[in-house]
């Protein structure tokens, strides 16, 4: 088995060949623009992984691990459009450096680049893969249409949450081992447990950024911490607090929100101390264990060596602690 | 054999199962809404139609048909949000009815669908339909991009402008037909043949809208006819005219083109009288006749019964006589 820094670097070599100069350039340049813009290219470093993990060829999942690749930054070209956003990874985002019909239409292109990525396999396996690529992918795009449609709700419910972010985030980590699991021709369970693995991993993951948004270390979080906060967004903290708070919590933190004569600094510490007060923070750390146990839980019917499966909770827990 | 209306008939019922209530509803109501506006349902039912003259049912080639109906609807939902335009078959089209990011997010979703559709076919099938599905849909995009880079180009060339046509509408009837073709497991060269028939009356057809748009009877062309003319677009009858015209006339054309003291009807007029005497009108219309003898010189190599050699130039003659 190789480490990750080796998957990485097998995977950024292949990236490489494919991020071509191509006509229409206005087409393809900002395809390869985001593509190459980094990462940790966690996504198709778990495909390699779980191929290697179930006997395949690093080189034979190498168009799979690809595929999600092109996939998630498809993702972000689009969701950015809707973000808004300015920047990403520090670095202007397509449709800010081009603009809105480029960021649509090599996101189009993207996604159907994706899909091209299979057509080396044979037709079972082509078939299987494009099968859970599209599942996959529809249910990204559920789960950013529940994010949007929760912006203006006030009444989302805990369960509609982890749904949500299930969709948005983690079904692509459950299908980037999967299809590692497929491209090895791994049992049918052992896809499936995989699956299962990546999508609670994922959850944990999600729901521990909701936490590290608010307390994490200002030094190794990537992103500002408090953001979400500021953004008044229904992190599964901020659900929580609405569950567990007392009314005079919950009073407190939709007053504290909607008050536009405090400092930044002062929001962020009167939200993170109802987040403490009521109980949600320790809620939410155990549900980021409870997943992560969920996950762990999974590999003990997986039909492996168990050093293949201590590389795999080694993984989850480097993940867990953000050094992935 | 069907005749035309038969097919749209049993296509729109076949339509009408498939655009039902789904959740998140904000997702999938627009999509419903663009499939049901209507139109004439050209592709699915040349899908259909040329699945039946290679010998297969109707019923098996339904969902390929629909998967191209998806398409080219996902492709006019994010064109009209590039083209910024307000209206869609004399209704509001889904960005101005909803809202940006739920234009690119249907319309994402629209493209996963059609791949989708080709998931009730055994995996030889699939393999062959989803590859050539994401070959044309590439073109498209590729057409597309190109015909955006051709608005801020003063030298376009003529086979520039015929790829750019090509790709953008006439691969998709090549491929609507190669569809149908494939599913009735008609032999490659079948298959091939009934790809070009299409791709050759597509070119046909989209130089005859450009001609129509200008030398149309408003009574029975379906756009403003001079729509061009006035927005200023570089169609094969400018380009030709910058290639036929004498010095004179390609310095009036490009005058009264940027003259904006003259009413739209003189403009029209004007524009249209110098396609005439610089002999673009003509060879437009030898164009025309040229790419449509084409594609009935493809028939001679098909290995099909000479009755239905004579619906598919019965169908091309009616399409090209606009009674489709």
């Amino acid at each position: 088995m190789q480490n990750i820094e080796a998957y990485q670097k097998s995977f950024l070599s292949y990236l490489e060949d494919f991020a071509v100069e191509k006509d229409p350039g206005n087409l393809y340049r900002p395809i390869n623009y985001i593509l190459k813009l980094g990462g940790k290219r966690l996504r198709p470093v778990l495909t390699l992984m779980t191929s290697e993990i179930f006997g395949g060829e690093t080189k034979d999942a190498m168009d799979a691990a690809l595929s999600v690749e092109v996939f998630h930054n498809f993702s972000l070209v689009h969701d950015d459009i809707m973000d808004d956003a300015p920047l990403r990874r520090g670095k202007e985002t397509v449709h800010e450096k081009w603009n809105l019909n480029t960021g649509i239409l090599s996101g189009d292109a993207m996604l159907i680049l994706a899909y091209q990525l299979f057509e080396n396999y044979e037709p079972n396996t082509f078939q299987a893969l494009a099968k859970l690529f599209s599942k996959t992918a529809l249910e990204v795009c559920e789960g950013q249409q529940y994010d949007i449609d929760f912006e203006t709700r006030n009444d989302v419910a805990i369960p509609e949450y982890l749904k949500m972010i299930e969709y948005k985030t983690a079904v692509l980590i459950g299908a980037a081992m999967k299809m590692g699991a497929i491209v090895a021709k791994a049992s049918e369970n052992d896809q499936n447990l995989i699956y299962d693995f990546g999508r609670y991993l994922g959850i944990a993951f999600q729901l521990q950024d909701d936490y590290l948004d608010a307390f994490g270390n200002p030094e190794t979080f990537g992103k500002q911490v408090g953001g979400d906060i500021l953004e008044n967004k229904k992190t599964y903290l901020y659900l929580k607090t609405l569950e567990l708070g007392s009314e005079e919590d919950i009073c407190s933190l939709l007053e504290v929100m909607s008050n536009n004569s405090i400092t930044n600094a002062q929001k962020v510490d009167t939200v993170k101390k109802l987040f403490d007060d009521s109980g949600a923070s320790k809620a939410t750390q155990k549900a980021v264990e409870d997943y992560t146990n969920k996950a762990f839980d999974v590999l003990k019917s997986l039909n492996v060596s168990e050093d293949k499966k201590q590389l795999l909770r080694l993984f989850g827990e480097q993940l867990m602690n953000r050094r992935v």
